[in-house]
């Protein structure tokens, strides 16, 4: 089958479209026919060799394929030839075919396309898990959302909204701006000409912010102390702005702060599984009745790879990056 | 009466026994006559006028007197003459009598002297609010007390083992570690010769720790986020390390900790009520039992309040310092 193929750790530039071995379903097992799979920022890393985990050579990566069930290895129940399906795993997805245990594939909704799938696949469950598990959201809650239009980002306006919070939203030009506003932010800040700290002060009449989600870190950690709310918690999602952190922890415990933060790559099958019962549960309706959407920056052919890589660096995209194969 | 007197901020060898008005119970207060009084280090940094709650001059230092009810203002119910009682008092305590209203007063239980009463009222609440509801202990955590001969460290130490914790006690000499197995610590660290993170992970197979209590901050808290296992809760609840701190919180992510804290002070009168409601209903009764125990260092008569807070600075101490009146 085609496939990106990394042979050695390096530079997106140079994986190129190859030939693998096309998998067959062991028992237990489905075989997805890949569809479509987004780009992420772990790809990009995990490419390159410095990530924590650090597949065998070669390797396909991409995370979280969706497509259409090919075949069935012996005493798969939940799935048959034909269903569509998302495949919950950490690399191999940039391929014509993956396989995967029965148990770590999600069924879609009919009512989304094979790139919204793809789009929604990361972000939904870490924004999920991230406003919900790590932030605790509640009703009438403020939420302060920095770095807001990569696709974690939009996701969570939504899905902040749909709880009933109130969010600030931070991106870097006037663009990124309105489309913060319109997915429902109540107020974006450009991070370029305002203090996001001044703003969430003055949105929320001096109280600050219940919810801070980070995907920048580095000094926006104490930026994002000062902002908070009495019993605020900051979630640190990814660490875009560098991950070293410093600031003076009495302001934490005059406030009672939380500062906690999440990946979502080093979790049991369990746990994962769990996001996935909880995705088809809680998201999917959201997203099929209208409430939430799927914002697709833009797609691309599986050969066009490093196109789709160096658009999601360049960080002038809003929404989600999909391969289509 | 006769009452310890800041003029002026500043040193606590220039604050002196002088005379101050007895004060009169208003309507829903009680007048407290003041039996004992502990020794806290957020006495000194308030009257040296470095607090962030600077009280108009002169005032009275002293916090949580115990005593026997000496009168009521009109409409009080809960208590009567004679009755002995712990007053929720962030200062004032330090003198022979104090007035407090009646749901900021709690009642002493039978089985408890007037020096333990008032050794246990900071520590005991600072304590249960710190494993409880910032580290969200459970039966079979394996909890670290940075920091634990203290008053909040011993009473950490007691109220972790009885939630059915396992205890590691960090501490200063070998007196100090003796007095931690003595209370139920599962082990003890010498911090002068042992590294608390490698104890930590060794006697938890690697796992590292569920709950940490840090009293010490600077440069503990990136060692705290070392010594965590998954989903790990940090909780700091005093400085005395320095409150600049500075880490990777990448592991902070990776292992899905929390870090939070807290101090009492800027609490609301409400959350105070309920600490005293759970302190009369859960911490008091493993007390009467002898569960759990008030470790008093050493008691001073009021006119030696100079000398028991030089004790408290030179960190000698093992448990409560406590003012008798």
């Amino acid at each position: 089958m085609r496939a990106l193929v990394v042979h050695e750790f390096g530079g997106i530039d140079q994986v190129s479209l190859g030939e693998m071995p096309k998998p067959v379903p062991k028992a237990g097992e489905v075989l997805l026919e890949v569809r479509a799979v987004s780009v992420n920022f772990v790809d990009v890393v995990m490419i390159s060799g410095v990530y924590q985990f650090k597949p065998a050579r070669p390797f396909i990566p991409g995370k979280l394929p969706v497509g259409v069930v090919a075949a069935v290895g012996e005493g798969v129940t939940k799935f048959k030839p034909g269903d569509r399906a998302l495949a919950q795993a950490e690399y191999s997805g940039f391929a014509e075919f993956v396989a995967m245990p029965e148990n770590q594939c999600v069924p879609l909704p009919a009512a989304i396309s094979f790139a919204e799938a793809a789009g929604m696949a990361i972000v939904y469950d870490t924004a999920w898990f991230a406003l919900t598990d790590r932030g605790r959201i509640k009703p009438g809650d403020n939420v302060l959302i920095l770095g807001a239009t990569g696709g974690v980002g939009l996701a969570a306006i939504q899905l902040a909204k749909a709880f009933g919070a109130k969010v600030i939203a931070t991106a870097g030009s006037a663009d990124k701006c309105r489309a913060c506003t319109k997915l429902g932010a109540d107020r974006a800040v450009n991070y370029r000409s305002e203090d996001f700290v001044a703003v969430a002060k003055e949105a929320t009449s001096g109280k600050g912010v219940d919810v801070t989600l980070d995907m920048v870190g580095g000094d926006y950690t104490e930026r994002n102390i000062i902002a908070a709310a009495e019993e605020g918690r900051i979630v640190q999602i990814a660490t875009l702005g560098g991950a070293d952190v410093k600031f003076n922890i009495s302001r934490l415990m005059m406030k009672r702060l939380t500062l906690t933060g999440s990946t979502l790559r080093p979790r049991t099958r369990e746990i994962k599984a769990g996001f996935a019962r909880a995705l088809e549960a809680k998201v999917w309706p959201l997203l099929a009745s209208g409430k939430v959407k799927v914002v697709i920056d833009s797609t691309f052919p599986l050969a066009k790879a490093a196109d789709a890589h160096r658009r999601l660096e360049a960080g002038e995209h809003i929404g989600k990056i999909v391969l289509v194969v």
